[in-house]
């Protein structure tokens, strides 16, 4: 019986996570779940599995959630609020703990989880594209694993299973090219913010949609495979999939490449990281070679699509800059979401964070969450002063998502 | 240092193996050479490897490589002849012994190196197809290892390696689907031999050109993965992609596919097999995905090729049956390829031997050697005697390749 804790359980990967674990009822114990102010979901999650301890956004939610389960005769777990209530899930006593909170919240709580030596489930991409370098040093102080629950990486993991990592050749990770793959520059120049939440394969939120988009979620996941499997960028390339049933590859030094394929489902690389190294029988349509057809690929246009190379250049600068980079791509999206800039300003105004950020000073390392913290506020400020310098725009604050 | 003997050192698999070595000197010691009628290269192999064991076929030729060895000052090694000294160089002391020798001539050498517990680099199809049923329970006995260099066979090998066998689903053979994949039966039934030789990505010997086109090869690679990996048949399928870039493919019970790649290079796989579990740095052309640009699947037409499903009736029947097949596939082969009789008739005539096999009576197991050739030459009788009465061929006899 795997004891398991849900750090963000009403999201896409909690729900989906409880999903599978539900088909195993034997094999798992839903012990901690975190929430945020979905209370409704909440409730029917523990009254379903019956956690030990669970925490909300806040005191009216909590009392919320009391309300409800007393009405329904539910046993009361222990229930915290805010932050101290979420560090409360992630240290709960668990053998894994799934980290699938959306933006820069779930770094506490999974450095927290790291801390204690708990074997995280990472869905949270933020954790590993802000703070890489220090989450690597703490996995490896704290002797816990991290099995990453995205599809492009969880397929690498799978193709670097049972190999060595110095027969590593390359990474390469797939990408479906977004919505614009096949658009001239001057038309991209132009496009919408309902063109560019027209993803082809996968439906996500509106800063994924637009990241996907412009390519920049290639770049955060290229920076994520570097820290996940500690290879050194010049190692990792992308290559566009627009099908999206090959999740991406591993190429060795004999030539030999392993490739991890499968229908668009957000649980198989779930149940990959709860069962790990064993696997889970999954209730799922199973993808048929012969019906698909055809798979194709393409080199990505690194002209067309500058925020690619931005990804690299991070890496090539310091241990904050891809912090930075994030920081800035998130004022930047919000920005073009609301209207005040388009399309192409997104790439340019995280490749002028950046450059504000070299023009710093010398390389900085990433000591602590402190670090990690301070370069992505530092990063927003300037994202939005340039924004508002160069094209005007007038915008609110963007605060960590 | 790993020890090698090689059984077939002049054929095409001993020649790419010892390419790769060379390669490698400090990680291999070529030990023994096992080689037919081609004294010139052998005698250079010899020079170059310096082995301390060879064989040759016969006396005439053992006397010849003395003569040359003598003449270049090289150190002469124990040579022996026929199947004593193919025994002598299978049997020697190496950690791994690579069998590369065409048709059944491997069978004895390789089941006396699994009998003293060697781990097996295993290229000769015939050994599983003919005798995997024995072949596996010899394994066992001795704690002997089979790593497979067929390109096919080692994809799914590394595509296994560090899963659990009970977590697959599925193994999935890739098919080119040979030079008559797009054609209607008519013309199928016209075919010509020189026609049939035409494979589109592979250059191969002529009887396993034939076998691509006629898709028995895949048949036989079914019953080689049947044994290989001890997975019932209804669990291992074929699916036709004919730019042979995936090499085959695993499905595991979570819905996950793996699958191994590359460019057609036999070096690939003979690497995996010497290396195992490491990987060797192969100087060779990369796979560039982006440059191959499209991967096209679809499924075999078993109507076309019915010698895909005579491969599965071979093995629901029993363990003898598959050699039947195999023999009988011989002989309508070289009668195919000597003009005797059409291209459909290799099919119709294995189809006849696996009906008279099954009439013999109950089912037979394959105790021994004895047991399979037995099976092998009744098969040859029953498949010349067929043709000769149903389509008036005249055939010399077909011994075993």
């Amino acid at each position: 019986m795997k004891r398991l804790a849900l750090l963000g359980s009403t999201g896409s990967v909690g729900t989906q996570t409880l999903a599978v674990v539900a088909e195993h009822p034997e094999r798992y114990r839903v012990c901690a779940l975190a929430a945020g102010r979905n209370v409704e979901l909440l409730a029917e999650q523990v009254r379903r599995f019956r956690p030990e301890r669970v925490s909300l956004a806040d005191a009216a939610g909590a009392a919320e959630l009391a309300r409800r389960l007393a009405r329904s005769g539910a046993r009361l777990p222990e229930i915290g609020i805010g932050s101290e209530g979420l560090l409360g899930v992630a240290t709960h006593e668990v053998d894994l703990v799934v980290a699938g909170l959306v933006g820069a919240a779930g770094l506490r709580p999974t450095l927290a989880a790291i801390g204690r030596g708990r074997d995280i489930a990472l869905a949270s991409k933020e954790v590993m594209v802000m703070a890489g370098a220090l989450v690597l040093r703490e996995l490896r102080a704290h002797g816990a694993r991290l099995l990453p629950v995205d599809s492009e990486h969880s397929a690498l993991f799978q193709c670097l299973a049972g190999q060595r990592r110095e027969d590593v050749a390359r990474l390469q990770l797939t990408c479906s090219g977004g919505p614009f793959r096949s658009w001239d520059a001057e038309r991209i120049e132009r496009a919408t913010v309902k063109e560019a939440l027209n993803h082809p394969n996968w439906e996500m939120g509106a800063k994924i949609s637009v990241d996907s988009a412009s390519l920049m979620n290639k770049g955060l996941e290229v920076i994520e495979a570097r820290w996940l499997f500690d290879l050194p960028p010049e190692r990792i390339d992308v290559v566009i999939h627009p099908q999206s049933i090959v999740h991406s590859l591993v190429e060795f030094v004999d030539g030999s490449v392993l490739a991890q394929l499968g229908l668009p489902d957000m649980r198989v690389p779930i149940a990959v990281a709860l069962a790990w190294p064993e696997r889970l029988p999954l209730r799922a349509p199973r993808l048929d070679l012969a019906r698909q057809g055809q798979l194709d690929f393409e080199p990505p246009d690194r002209k067309r699509f500058p925020c690619l190379d931005l990804a690299y250049q991070a890496l090539a600068a310091d241990e904050a800059a891809p912090a930075v980079l994030n920081a800035a791509n998130e004022v930047a999206v919000a920005a073009f979401l609301g209207g005040a800039i388009g399309f192409p300003w997104i790439a340019r105004c995280n490749a002028a964070a950046l450059r504000a950020h070299a023009a710093r000073g010398p390389a900085q390392a990433l000591r602590d969450l402190d670090d990690v913290l301070a370069a992505d506020r530092w990063a927003r400020d300037c994202a939005r002063e340039w924004l508002a310098s160069e094209v005007g725009a007038v915008l609110p604050e963007v605060l960590p998502s």
